[in-house]
This record gives structure tokens, sequence and C-alpha cells, in this order.
């Protein structure tokens, strides 16, 4: 962790922030906003040795060479909303954040391509998009606070992932700055470039521990037309498997999403969660979310039933409710959002987001819930999540307990995990909580390659030290 | 170029690889294959010190540790199909060829998912797909002789790369051997996986300077169920502008390619090539070739002949054909692909394919073919390409000439390039042919940074040395 400064590195590289930011862009001591100690991730408040904001990208790569010649750590922060500790502050860094350098600085219509400055909150990049008359895909519920810098880092998922992929297929170009302080502009406009390496891949998804992203080229996506979306009522898990295989052929590149929920959860989301109110009626087994995002709702929707028709007819499906407005399409969400509010009708528990191989989802589910209720007998687990992409979702507590047993709980999950080949992170990222079990979804000879990687670009571990992974093996 | 290594290592070396492998697997001397000695960039041909032929994983890996234990450079091969030289032989380093590691190993219809070795052809591989109810959208001329693992070692693009993107975004999971010979496998089936850095990004792209795939995770997609496909001539580039903008609007995610002709490209590939029929009669400033993969005839062929309907009535459009049949479709791709045989019917020529934001790709022309008719009195030059996609080809030559001024032609071409903010290859990547060209595309930044990830993962320069960049910058 940049071990080897102490006091006086600390003070001096202080006063040369101070001297190089003004008071808006510099803040220490009791100036450092709380919102600043920590992020999502539920750790312990941590006051960082000083907050810089700077407002342009030479500002950044300052702060990072003034930090780095002091041997003092940085921790990039963005819009503070990730789950997995990635912008926690570290005692003795300098958290740099991106707050204060926002806004879109170009659209190009006949490229199809936004430049946008890292600290741009998402819903900002969504509206300038579709006022331009194009579709950012990008989309997750802290919309409103998290910001495109922090969303490319962690190369977010989101919802409709199975059509427009992780966020890292929506960026054409990237300016970023590395852990020596070279601020390094790549902002490329062309979706085809193979004049060398394709650097920009090493920033997303790596969390800000091996450069600092500061602006970005984005795709941008034609409109869709309509929304149709269905709630269905399935008996078998092979049936879940047969029905995504006929959306993906029938419904072809429209296919949107494909969210499933084990009968366990849709009971807590439909049940114990007030005023979410069930389309469909009756016990089945799965409950499947199928959207489609089409061109013409005149052409589109009767298609869209048709299909529907067909899986019915074909006994996949026990029963169905189809949208008829974009109120029953949000309703139809609701059932799958409902998760968000398990907190205040369950109490704290743990969740996760693991990837599986689609075809075992079903067989996880039910030996993970064995193994949690022979561990911890009352253990109440539940399974959902974005099947078609491979990623699920869990929710595992012990009703009543004043205190929950957190590790237990994730130890059980994260070794089924391992044992069917998943990942212990689809979306949310290792940052610090997920550290530890990163061994359980990457081969010896991937991490080794990680820590190479992490000494190649950031010899000294300043630049985000501890999180995803350390410069050497743990011994 | 691993520098050191004399006689007596490659002595040792070829006797090391001689013990590890059969007769089948290591070939030297007149054994060596006259195929071996160049790929397709037009490179002299060059004898390697030997071909090793593994036909497993762990023969790669062993390959590439005797070869670097003796300080012997390797050239990775696969179809040897690649235009940029990027696996033409290095005199002295032993070549480690792909063809006889073959196969599907599974195919995955939960997951959609196909695992392959990296020596199957890619017709094998679309094949296999379409035998298992699925589709390969990765498609290029080669087809029957490129491997798929320099497809992908390449960060292959071609026709369809508006719909579904380059090589890189098909592909889930990755295996692969470092330079020091480690074998590191990650064949990861989740669309959605965020634990930790996503080291298979390293590989594709790199064209075998940082790793050689072994074995990869595709993702398989639905098969489109209709094509559709219209030539359409357009008088002005706002037009042709305009036009794209109403395919991605009005045809959304079904638009499966958008390729533009200049008038002067279309008079050689229809006049001066013989047989290639003109769909439409009538001169005009562009010829546009749009297709539209849809998943119904029944539905989607009238969407796409109201849609063009739209664009005639708004006059966007002089003229236009719409294709009939698959024999038609075909037909008009001829206008496209008569690029190939234009070695026959104009000679020999310098050919380009490099990348410009789409806005300013007319100017681009207009201005690339006076200057090089303003230096080259006489000099032809005809532009068309994946507009789309922002990826233009060039053809250009002196007619008539005994010798081409190949280098004059590429030194003005790759110029007014970078003057546009364009790169140097969209698709072909970089090899030897275009390596004294890189800086012009890519920053002082970026180039450091790629030397320093070369130097991170081959300090020796082992892995195809020579090739995209050098270890160190040029004096």
């Amino acid at each position: 962790m940049g071990g080897s400064q102490g006091i006086s590195d600390r003070h001096a590289c202080k006063a040369a922030l101070a001297r190089r930011f003004d008071k808006a862009a510099w803040l220490e001591g009791a100036d450092i906003p709380a919102r600043n100690l920590h992020d999502a991730g539920y750790l312990p408040p941590t006051p960082p040795l000083g907050v810089v904001r700077p407002n342009d990208p030479q500002g950044f790569a300052d702060a990072m060479a003034i930090c780095a010649s002091h041997g003092v750590p940085v921790v990039p922060q963005a819009g503070l909303t990730g789950l997995a500790g990635g912008a926690q502050p570290i005692a003795g860094a300098v958290a740099i954040s991106f707050e204060r350098f926002s806004g879109i600085e170009e659209i190009d219509p006949a490229s199809a391509t936004m430049t946008v400055r890292a600290g741009t909150p998402l819903e900002v990049v969504q509206r300038a998009a579709d006022e331009a008359g194009f579709f950012i895909p990008l989309d997750l519920g802290a919309r409103g606070s998290c910001l495109i810098g922090g969303n490319l880092g962690t190369n977010a998922g989101g919802n409709r992932v199975i059509r427009y992929g992780m966020a890292r297929e929506m960026v054409l170009g990237l300016e970023y700055v590395l852990p020596d302080g070279t601020l390094v502009t790549g902002l490329n406009k062309m979706i085809k470039n193979n004049a060398g390496y394709d650097l920009k891949q090493l920033f997303m998804g790596s969390e800000g521990t091996l450069g600092m992203i500061t602006r970005a080229v984005l795709r941008l996506y034609p409109k869709p037309g309509c929304t149709c979306a269905a709630i269905c009522g399935l008996a078998r898990y092979d049936d879940v498997l047969a029905l995504l295989g006929a959306a993906r052929r029938g419904l072809g590149p429209m296919l949107s999403a494909f969210e499933v929920m084990w009968a366990d959860y849709w009971h807590e989301a439909t049940v114990t969660v007030p005023n979410v109110r069930r389309p469909i009626t009756g016990d089945h087994a799965f409950y499947v979310l199928v959207e489609m995002q089409g061109m013409e709702a005149e052409l589109d929707a009767p298609r869209f039933e048709a299909w529907l028709e067909t899986q019915f007819e074909a006994g996949l499906i026990e029963d169905a409710a189809i949208a008829q407005s974009m109120a029953d399409v949000a309703a139809f969400w609701r059932t799958r959002d409902a998760a968000g509010e398990f907190v205040t009708f369950l109490g704290r528990h743990s969740s996760f987001d693991i990837g599986l191989p689609v075809g075992v989802m079903d067989q996880f589910a039910q030996e993970c819930r064995a193994a949690l209720s022979k561990a911890l007998p009352g253990c109440l687990s539940v399974y959902y999540g974005h099947i078609g992409d491979g990623n699920m979702h869990i929710v595992a507590l012990m009703p009543g307990a004043a205190e929950q047993p957190g590790k237990a709980i994730s130890e059980i999950v994260y070794r089924t995990v391992k044992a069917h080949g998943g990942t212990i992170s689809a979306e949310h990222g290792i940052g610090l909580v997920k550290k530890p079990y990163l061994a359980l979804s990457r081969s010896k000879g991937e991490l080794a390659l990680m820590r190479r990687l992490k000494r190649a670009l950031d010899p000294q571990g300043l630049l985000n030290p501890g999180k995803v992974i350390d410069l050497e093996e743990a011994p």
C-alpha cells in the first residue's frame, strides 16, 4: 500500500496539492464531505487524507503525479454507489473525486457517438442521448447518482445486457490517467480500429486499480420504438431453458430482457413486500419476465403476442400476462425490482450477484439452498436474476437474527459457485468486499497475470491499493 | 529480437523440440512446408528455424517454454491469410502452427456458447453453429482457410460489424500461452463476469505478440430468419449520412450492413471487372448496399420495403433495386466483393483498410484523391467500405506502371488519415506492413503504454518479435 510513505511525505503532498488546486478543488480536515468517507459497500466510514476534485483532465493527471511523487496512495471516487467497496477511502490515501468534471463534450450524429466527461451522472448521459434522437442502453437503479466514469471503471451491467452487452461494449474511445500521472488520450470514434493493442479494455472493469478514466467516447444506439413485456409462469427449469431458446430465436435481436424469478423469490417479492401487484395468479415454480424492444408497435406488438401464443400452445408456459401499456411494463418490472425493498421488509441480509452457466442455474439454486439450510438451520435464501446473461442474484438471511452470519453465508454460496464453474461477481465487481473470494472464480494463472499487469502499470501500488488484487501473492 | 541467442542455442532448441514432439509435430529443413514461409502480407518468403505443430494446449505451452529457455523467438501461425505480415516467419525463429489443433469441443445450447480449438477453420465453426441451430456472425472472404485462433488474435472484422461487433465481442472465454510458456485457462461461458481484470482482451487484436490463443468460448447467436437487401444510388454524401441515420432508426438492430461505394469504385467494379451485374443503372455519386437480417420474411420483408419507400419519398435516394431472392442478395454483394478481383483486371495495387469518423469520409476521399493525383499524376484511387462501422477501403495504383509506387501512395494516404483523426487499420491489423505508420494513429502515450505491456508480458521479446510494436522506442 505505497508502504514507505511517512508523516512528512503526507504533509508535503497535502501542501503541494493545496498549491496546485484552489479551495473548491482541494478539501482537507473538517472540509471533507461525509459522503466521501465511504461508498455503498457497507464498510466503516474512513476519512481520506484529503479530497481533490479537479475539473479538467490535466488536473487529474497533476493530482496523481503529485501524490505519486510523494509516495501517497490515491483512491478514485465517482458516484460512490458501488457495492463492493471499490471506492472506499483508505486511511493515509488521497481521494480523487470526479464529481466536478461533468458534462457532455460532443454528440456526433454521423458517427453515432457521444464524448462525455467521467463525472457526468448516468441519467444526464441518458437524457442527452434521448434529446439528440439516440439511446444509451446502459441503465441501472443508481442512474441518478452514479457517474459514467464509475460505470465504465467497473464495467457496469444492468438490465439489458442480453441485448446490448456490458458497459465495455458501449465504449469506443477512452482517456485515462496512469498511476505515474501520465494522461493518455485515445478518444477514438470508430467502431473498427485495429491499430495496435486495444488499451482501453484494461481500464474498464479494473475498478480504478490500473488507471483513472477521465473521458470516454460512447456509442449511441437507435431509440427503441416500442416495448413489449410479459410475465410467464412455468413448471420446470427445462421449460425455462426452452423458453429462453425460443425467445432468442423468435425475438432475435429485439429480445431485451429475460429475467427469471424462482418461486421463493416470487413469494417474498409479491407477498412480503406490500403493494407489488401479481400480474399472474396461481402457483408456479418459475416466473419469467420477457421483454422485447421493437421498432414499431404496429408491427412488433403483434409479433410478440404471436410468439407468446406459440409458446403457450407448445406447453412451455402454464400462464402468462402481457403488458397492455407502459404502466403494465413498469408494474411487471416492479416484481423484479422489489428486491431493492427486501432490506425494509426482510431486514439486513447478504446479497450476491453471481454468474453461472445458464444450464446449471436451477441445480445450483437447489444445492445452495440445501447447503445453507444444513449449515444454518432456518436460513432463508431466494433466487432470481438476469438469467439470459448468466447472472443470478441471491438474497440470504437468518430471519429475526440480530447478528447476520454474513461470512458463513458468503462462504457457502461462493463454494457452491466454484463447484459449478461460476463467477463470484457477474456485474458489481470485486473491490474490497469480494477480494477474499477472488481465487474461487479465477485460475492461479489468471491471478498471477492480473498481478503482473498491476505491477507493470502501478509498480509502487499507489492507485487504489488493496482493491481487487494485491501487487504480490499473499504468503 | 531475442537478440543474444547464437547458433548453439538454436541447435539445442531444435534438439529439445525434436525430443518433445513426434515427426508429425516437428518439421525442420526440407520438411518445412512452403506455405509456412509467408502469410498473405506479400513479404519475401522466409524459412523459419522449424515448424512445431502441437495438437493439444499443453503442447503449445511446452513448445513456447522450450524456445524461451533457449532464447529462441517464436512466430505463431494460424491460417496465414493475414494481410499485414503478422504471421510472417522470422529467420532464426521457430514457427508454431495451429493447423493440427482443430475441432469443436462443446456446444452448450443453454448458455448459447461453443468451445473451439484455435486451429479450427472459420467455415467449420460457422457450419457447426448452423447445424446446432445457431449462428456465428463472424464472416470474411478467407472463411475456408483462415483459422479461428487467427481471427481472434487479430480481432477480425468483416461485413456485419455494424450489427454484431468485432470478433472480440463474440468471445466469452479464452485459453492462451504466455511468452514464458505458462498456459492460462479462462474458458468462461457467462456473458457477465466482473471477477477481476478482463484478461482475455489483451490477447485479441494484439496479433500474437502478447500470447498465443489456444482455445476460446464463442457466443452463439440466433439464426437470422430472412435477409433483405437493396442497392441505392444517391447524389450527395449528406444523403448517404441521412440514409445511414434512417437505417439505424428504422431497421434498428436488424440492420446488418451499410456498405458505400463511391462512383469511381462502382465504375471499376461493374465495368472493368467483367460479369458483375449492375443492379441499378444511371450515374450516381454514391451507391449504398443496405442489408437487414430479419426474423421472419412475412413480417420483415414488407418492413424493409416500406422503409426504403419512405427514404425514396423523402428524396434521399435517386434510384434503388430491392433483392427479390437470395440470388439477388448475392449479386448485390458481388458489386462490393468485386474488389477482390481488381488484382486480375487492374493489376498490382496498394490496398488500405483505414477507419475514419463517418462524417468526414467524403471529405477525406476528395482530399486523398487530390493529394495522390498531385504527387503521382495519373494515379487511380477508388473508395468504398463498411461506412456504417467507420471503415473505408481504398485501392490505389499507377495504371500500367511496371513498378508500383507503393511507399509513396501509403505515405500520402496515411498522412491524410492522420489529418482527419482516423486509423491506419480498421480491421487487418498492423503486423510488419503497417508498423512504420502506427504512430500516425496512436498518441505517444498510447505507444508508450503498448511497449510497457509488451515488456511486462514478454520482457525478452521472444513472442512474434518486431510485429506491431517493439520493446523499446526507436532512437
